[in-house]
């Protein structure tokens, strides 16, 4: 086995171009979510090169009637979900290699040096939206199979290379994979890590909270409630919140992360006129949900803290802020410290690298939750974007690591997998 | 001179459905900005019945070329200005009657018990936006131009009665009457001042406030910096500034009103994703000017204690938040203690109610900064609507004194006038 490793090692060190072609034009194909195809067609495309077993289908009934199913979209008609199987000899374990097509918007153009659909290379970087988050992982997975494929190397178990839509919204791509019978014995998921192993996931979820005022002319703004005051309230609360939910958190792996599970206030919409004062706010954002704790609780301590806020304002108690869980919801995921998969990824980055693998919690929510939940597939999270870039203005991913994670994944695939002699 | 008046005060008392039906039917039109149109067509329509000479035209150059023209409008297309005049035999003091068409917009129709373009009539009161914020002042004008047509008494002086629109939006309207000759002896504006007299009235202005973040994953929220949770900084320091200004003011004319210059913030808007760290966050206000400061002075106390705050912290050093000055701008003005303008109001007050006026400061600003400083016209604000539901839902205007106000001015006018026997 050492041989044909070395071959494929080999083969990936000596065909880098290759990837960085691919990556290029997938950052450069804007997949944002309801234009998701645009990163598929060129998904598409690779596989039917490699000779991949290609299922290609639209989102529908089957996946929304599912309980697991939160979203707040409705029509997934022109952007699929695309899964691409390397038929497996049998006999082998089956390994899910799962990645997301679809970005997040780019926010501020302004605090944008590179233009964000660019692909711009530079200095060994390619910058651009989604280049970390997670378009380098999914052509680590591509590059891993075209390496296997021209080194002539035929596995035991199936590999199932998933491109899903609908990750950033809370997994809908990912549990419609599910739902239409994509099993297997374990799943690797290359989310930017830093080349981490990311074996606990948390949770999270979207919430809105409406906050009410009372309109009044400017000039007698006193006659009124400003709801954008009366929010800053709701997000102090938010902040104490937090505080209190992380002091609790003591896992180790933890231990390097600031804030383990945090809440985000991600958008923040009120008011029409300059010279009114506005009678509604609208506050979005993201409750981080502990591995050890179930959604339902999670939701619990929010409302709980917001009934407290209620009671302490006499304005509250008149309209109270109203509390709605919309659109997405991750679920968390732990995978055993002593799993064979674990095991295997963290054997094989040791091999490589030459030292003993970085293993901590995640800080976001990944589709690994839903593949645990709704599949009952054990996930491993490791890939080589940057963490922190996630999201990011200039987000950028550096081409080495993309090679050095394709050898790490292409390691585990066989072990995994098994090379099949027929 | 009182035979007349009698006549006059007695046709009043004796017709107030034809006032009553005319507000309805004008609360009814939404004329909210960019469809003002639909209150002026039912003014030009009432206006021609009345016999007054018209004169309708569009917003053009000449008026946006002034250098007291301030509006983000570019578009002043098929929503007129009116003007219709009583012309008088010569000889008297003009008055020109100045009231806007243009109303704010509804906010949240939650809020709204009855609908707002209804014109629901109950209890002696009429509900909907606008009924206070002016039509209900616009009706009294009208009334008052019917009774003496119907009376059958004739003026010395024009009495110019002016419908603009944009007055929530600074002025342009009022301006454009200015720029197209339209000038007086004074002028009344039948804002909903309760039926006090405001003879000093705030400036204010319209200010955007561009505060910056950096982006990042909710769940590496601490890798980024958020724009809501910076503005709320922002919004805590325009809070400190209003106190301070507002500490300054001695004027009695203030001293029954709670913040004389109040600053609004009417709108905030930041994020496009709740699972994002937003960078960008824009705060809309209105900053209140006061009677015996430029508005020059005012911007600069702003920009100042924004100064001041950037000093203080370090992230707003290295992305400091952006003031700009945008749309209306609302200019101060006061007529003289003494101005017999001011002192024919009042005794026509007197004369009705039997007792003394309240002669208060404004808390808003009106057009009644543009006529005085573009057109050089002493101005009294003087009407019958509720002056706290200005811009509040279920907005609405008590019927009787739409009656007693529209008594108060035809005495003005006939006074400051006078009857030409003719």
């Amino acid at each position: 086995m050492q041989q044909q490793l070395n071959e494929v090692f080999h083969w990936i060190e000596n065909n880098q171009q290759t990837a960085i072609r691919l990556l290029k034009r997938l950052v450069q194909e804007d997949s944002t979510r309801m234009q998701e195809f645009k990163g598929q067609a060129v998904i598409i495309e690779k596989c039917r090169e490699l000779g991949l077993e290609l299922d290609i289908w639209e989102i529908g009934e089957e996946t929304m009637c599912h309980p697991l199913f939160h979203s707040d979209r409705k029509d997934f008609s022109e952007n699929p979900n695309v899964v691409a199987t390397l038929k497996g000899s049998g006999g082998g374990k089956s390994l899910i290699v799962n990645s997301h097509i679809d970005v997040v918007p780019v926010g501020n153009m302004d605090d944008w040096q590179y233009e964000p659909f660019s692909g711009k290379i530079m200095d060994g970087k390619l910058y651009g939206r989604g280049a970390t988050d997670m378009k380098g992982g999914t052509v680590a997975l591509l590059y891993v199979l075209e390496a296997l494929k021209e080194c002539g190397i035929h596995l035991k178990g199936d590999v199932i290379f998933q491109s899903v839509i609908e990750e950033e919204s809370g997994g809908s791509g990912t549990l419609a994979a599910v739902v239409r019978g994509y099993k297997a014995d374990g799943a690797l998921i290359p989310e930017p890590t830093n080349l981490k192993i990311f074996p606990k996931l948390q949770g999270s979820l979207w919430f809105r909270i409406n906050v009410f005022g009372k309109s009044a002319h400017a000039g007698t703004r006193y006659e009124g409630v400003n709801a954008i005051e009366k929010s800053m309230k709701v997000i102090n609360m938010l902040q104490q919140l937090e505080t209190k939910r992380n002091e609790t958190i003591t896992d180790p792996l933890y231990k390097n992360i600031k804030i383990p599970v945090p809440i985000n206030v991600g958008k923040f919409y009120s008011g029409k006129w300059p010279s009114s004062v506005p009678d509604l706010a609208i506050i979005e954002g993201r409750l981080g949900v502990k591995p050890d704790e179930t959604i339902d609780e999670a939701m619990a301590e929010l409302q709980s803290s917001l009934n407290e806020l209620i009671v302490e304002d006499e304005w509250f108690q008149e309209k109270p802020p109203k509390l709605e869980w919309f659109g997405a919801r991750w679920l968390p995921s732990t995978i055993a410290a002593d799993h064979p998969l674990l095991t295997t990824v963290a054997e094989s980055y040791q091999s490589i690298i030459g030292q003993k693998a970085i293993i901590e919690a995640s800080p976001w929510a990944t589709d690994g939750g839903m593949l645990y939940h709704a599949g009952g597939i054990p996930v491993v999270v490791f890939g080589p974007g940057i963490t922190k870039l996630a999201h990011d203005s200039d987000e950028y991913i550096l081409l080495e690591d993309i090679i050095t994670a394709a050898k790490i994944i292409a390691k585990t695939v066989i072990h995994w997998c098994e090379i099949s002699e027929k």
